[in-house]
């Protein structure tokens, strides 16, 4: 039942990205192995669970990059290298499979990223050890949970852009994410823009569409 | 009581700015005042109560540039030009308030905006009707309160950066903007990056920070 | 304990359907057979949860038209049919078992619908592709989670009456489908009316009840 | 700064109505003045505040026909007769506001509306004695705060199709209208929708377009 | 570590219940093991798991009055009847199980009472047809999940006492149970008393307070 | 358009109350002036705004016994005495005038009440000298906003029939009353019953439906 | 109808103070006459309303030492001093009235108390200019609204005990305080203690319990 | 990926704790791995899920000591003693696992601890009885789900530092914990400070920060 969407590249300049974790099994089988079938061009699939891989064709199977932590795919390999430096930067180890799914995403669209762990705020004089790494980005996504006082430090520490990326990690008022979505909304650091609870592949996507500002002049009126 | 920070612009690029709203009357006019005297630089305040402005010495409030419908003021005009196009691209004539504090801002940080309204999807002809103008911008920013579907829309026909800001527009499910809010963070447009409810200053200052990328080449690793 | 209400459909024109996964598996088998013993009418059983239908007797078991997507069964075939053209519309894949609820339940209460699925507003490009096939329905169910944009775009596009379907499917504020349900209310369509979250069943019965205006010249005073 | 739609009649059957309440006073003089000057087929204003009223030119005041009770208003009269007869049925006098936005949309659209008021279920017996009249009713709009029974109450009596209102009467859990939006949506009678809280506006438009299968033949394939 | 409470029928009437379903299995197990040991008076147990009744010594299990489908458990019998008929009204049979716990706590403490289910309102003329046997009760609990709406229908008809119990069962806005507990508070009734969502023990043990009232003359200032 | 319900008393021992706060002035003149003139028996108003007053013909205002603090007010005196007593237990002051809400309609039903004020958990020693008082009564309305724990103090202290009122006092998490709320619906007192936020009249209807009991023998089966 | 409570101190050490804001103007002046009248030691009022103040005996006024930032009132001077140097810290202006309240508590209590202003995450480089004359406190107090990431930030720099207190101050989801709550609660820093939105006088009366730490030994077990 | 951080203890006098229920199991072994090749002094683990247990090397596993029911662990034992008696107070027994986690972490950070148990509101003779014990200590922490109303009562009768700890346990409204965490924010009894939902660790932490000040006299100004 599902149409594949060939057109989305030429529109928006990304690629149509499988999202696997609310599909069922079936209609994850139908979906790869159409794409298989019929497409050349790299396909990114994300949230894809193992009961999913485990259900395909192993011949199939054996054409995806899998990475277990980020729950991420690609068939037929990568999109070519785009310029840019970015970093992805997370609070916590529990913050790293989210900050992996925007690792893998911007690799997959030819960026490349550079992952900073355990920098979260309570131990604050590891994230100043890691301050010049992270001034020296084009771009920065912060990703964090419980608080998420690291996206408001370093938005008052960085002037490039900065995306947010709350993440569901926690417990009590900080189940699900909601607290950390809010604290990132409600920054008060200027200009920090945030994605959904958990989104990673969104945040490099926003980075992807910020990419595009270095291939050109500005317009004018 | 109020600590200037003289050394914001410096540290991100941005200065300090002042909201208003949440300040007492006699802390807004003993703010003002002292930037009036001391600061030379121009410096951006939002959110200003009309009874807020009526306190001040007429003195200094003949030294401000006011706007009503977005209660934003300038003082000490604004900054240099920065290259960059932007669309301010607001649903309804109720949104616009809050898209126009957005435009405010980025005029005070130097950047022309276009700002589109009466565009929302209800009479998507009208919307259709002026994408091609949309599309002539660097960067856009999507003003929209009840459904918030224009953010969603827009993300699904321009390949440039979008920031979604929803607004409080809006009654019974929409009453404060939550239902816009996590109809653009639930946006089903890739990268589409989102501010706090009815934060136009936000938005323009996260474009500001997005327009650096203009003025150098990527960084390489 | 389980009384049946065989005057639903004399009363108000639509059977009692049997919503099954809020029963034990217990009360699934005794609420069954006894339908399967005593009713010789169609019977539409929903939400049924596999479990349940291992457990019931064979000989009942295949009396059963089962739909594993929607989770839904026919005992004793389906209504006689009613005229009328139906458009299901769903955004994604991930919709598509809700969609089928309301398609199966359409089928049930002898009514014919078409399912449209994959036309989300993030490549809106492939509704555009749909849109004359939408038009040309008497009624259009519109089913959608997270940013639920699909519901509003197709109010602005389409003057037929529309019944939005939030689904709970998505992540982070989109969890549960309160995010949809509160976009699909405030939508800024007029004119939308909308049923409980993943509620297939529950749109189509609204379609059932507006199928009777067909039969008759509207009532004078 | 407003842009007119004139074309949503063409498109949808329905005219563009204003939301006044969201609007400033200088927007709503703005746009009416304009209205008045320009557009000589009937358009709805709804949501007015007196004090946008207070603030119109007299010549152009003395055209509306307003109604204070739903805060409506029409410029230009109304729209021709369309046939049908409607039920606007009421819980309390405390619903009769929104009950009358529904029954002066109908009203500005063609449509007679019988309006039935304080038939709540905690008197049920005088719902009992109104229920013939309701059932003589094509369509029937169901307005009701606080637990919104009378919306189950009546779908469990009525086979037409129902727009359930919830509506933002109420103290404590019923404080701004969720408690009975939440209980019409899950309401236990089935095939009734719903819209937004206080819609009465959008109950209206729901039904203008079911009353367009009166005047055609159902659709084959 | 868990101390008895001995002391509660003396003070307030009413016997300690050991909610089982919070605790661990060896809780669990120290706890009914220690009571069988030490306590010759009845004592009721609720929400027992069946892993909690598999770890229990058999000769200890086997002393146990176990009612599956409420989860409760007597240990030692049941306490000496007392006067009072009490009518349990359940709307659905996924409401029974709540019911039975409500029934089954009656009967622990010596009431008997009448269980009514299925008289949903969807159905209402099933409702009709048992009103006369719900008014020969001296009390009545209504359980109900959804909307809810048989908890304010029937205090609409009945002047006895009525404990609304608002349950889990439904899906969407239904989830947990919040609709419906929200709509029995806001019921527009007069002088309905509601307990936590699910909480039969409770609604019985509301009763057996008032129970009290039989027994003696009005109190005289 | 009020519809007055002169059969309540008759069905369920109770008349209809008119809850003034949620009407416009026009509402409440007409329904006031329309009892004042047909209606001899007793009539209760509560939530009466001062502007609602205000608005009456003089005569019949005179004619109405008016409390200031509880907002209520009867037309043509109180019903005859009924026995019971009644301990209405409020937290602090700032509950009084819920309390006394509770006192008036019980006043209002021929019910005389004690009212016990500035008992709060916060100076329990307080409660302590209370409590042969509170005991002595035949029923207990526990009046509580904030953490609402006296709630659950007297449940744990008093065996008779607990009626729990949370109300709105309060700032931060408080605000609106729903941490009172909950807190009183899980209480771990067991068998308390709670009502609507600040619905002291609804508390004292619960009343007396429960007062009933006292007339007669308790049904046999 | 006010019952002072006169034991307080002796029982846990702190006075009764007297929360005004939720109490009517006319329930204010009576307990403060009374207070006034008979109470020699020094007393609280907090949250006291201009209306209220303005409500009193002039005579009574006049013994009042009142502030109007902070709301706060001492009737008959201030307790005796005790030994502790507590550090407020404020994120903002809009955060002062809040801190203040703590400040003056403090004051009221004997304490004496530095307060630190505008040292937000945003320009955390103010923060750091002052961290040595935090970290020369015995106790820390931090306020901060939006995200309250200064909450954190302390928490990761000092080791001394720390109170956070949330503010209302905001808009958006910061509307009300709960993101400022949900993140000094979900603190990444371990051991920071937290209190109600906008309580300053809760915040103070932790410190006042804390500070009896001083005057003993650790007692043994 | 996951960096220690040494300095913790220097910064602020207490060790990084590491919380294992949110990390992957392959994480956690690479964690306590690393910990256990290199890390000689005391590590404290907490949340630990028995297959990241089950996982390790069998002599890493015989290096822990680990507590089952708060789910804790030791690594190279714990650290040197510190006075102070605290006393750690538990409503019931399905809190105990929560405060058996603030019981170890005390003993961890070489504090010892009593615990009491089953002294919930409820059965409130249970608690009088150990009021001496709890008065004898220098800080309480007050563990209680539901209505958390022991921790305002605990605040009435005590005037040591309280850490309320509000849990999870309960079902309904109490689902959660927002129900106790909001009734122990909004206590009654002033200077409560509250920790998040379950976080034991969080109020053994806050009660360490306490014992510093028993070292040194308070600083002076």
């Amino acid at each position: 039942m599902h149409q594949h969407d060939h057109l989305r590249h030429e529109r928006i300049g990304m690629p149509e990205a499988v999202l696997c974790g609310t599909k069922s099994v079936d209609q994850f089988v139908a979906i790869v192995t159409e794409l298989a079938d019929t497409v050349t061009e790299p396909r990114l699939l994300t949230r894809v669970l193992p009961e999913q891989l485990a259900a395909l064709d192993p011949a199939i199977r054996s054409r995806l990059d899998v990475d277990e932590l980020s729950a991420t795919a690609f068939l037929n390999g990568v999109q070519p290298p785009r310029p840019g430096r970015v970093a992805v930067v997370a609070a916590g180890t529990s913050d790293a499979s989210v900050a992996v799914e925007a690792v893998r995403t911007l690799e997959f669209s030819g960026v490349e990223a550079q992952l900073i762990v355990d920098v979260g705020v309570a131990g604050i004089w590891r994230l100043d050890a890691r301050l010049d790494e992270i001034r020296a980005a084009d771009i920065v996504i912060a990703v964090a949970g419980m608080d998420a006082a690291l996206v408001s430090v370093l938005g008052g520490h960085v002037g490039a852009p900065i995306i947010g990326v709350p993440t569901s990690v926690g417990y009590g008022v900080a189940t699900g994410g909601n607290a950390a979505l809010h604290s990132a909304l409600a920054s008060c650091a200027q200009g920090v823009a945030v994605v959904n609870i958990d989104n990673g592949f969104g945040a490099a996507c926003a980075v992807v569409r910020m990419l595009s500002l270095f291939g050109r002049s500005p317009r004018s009126e």
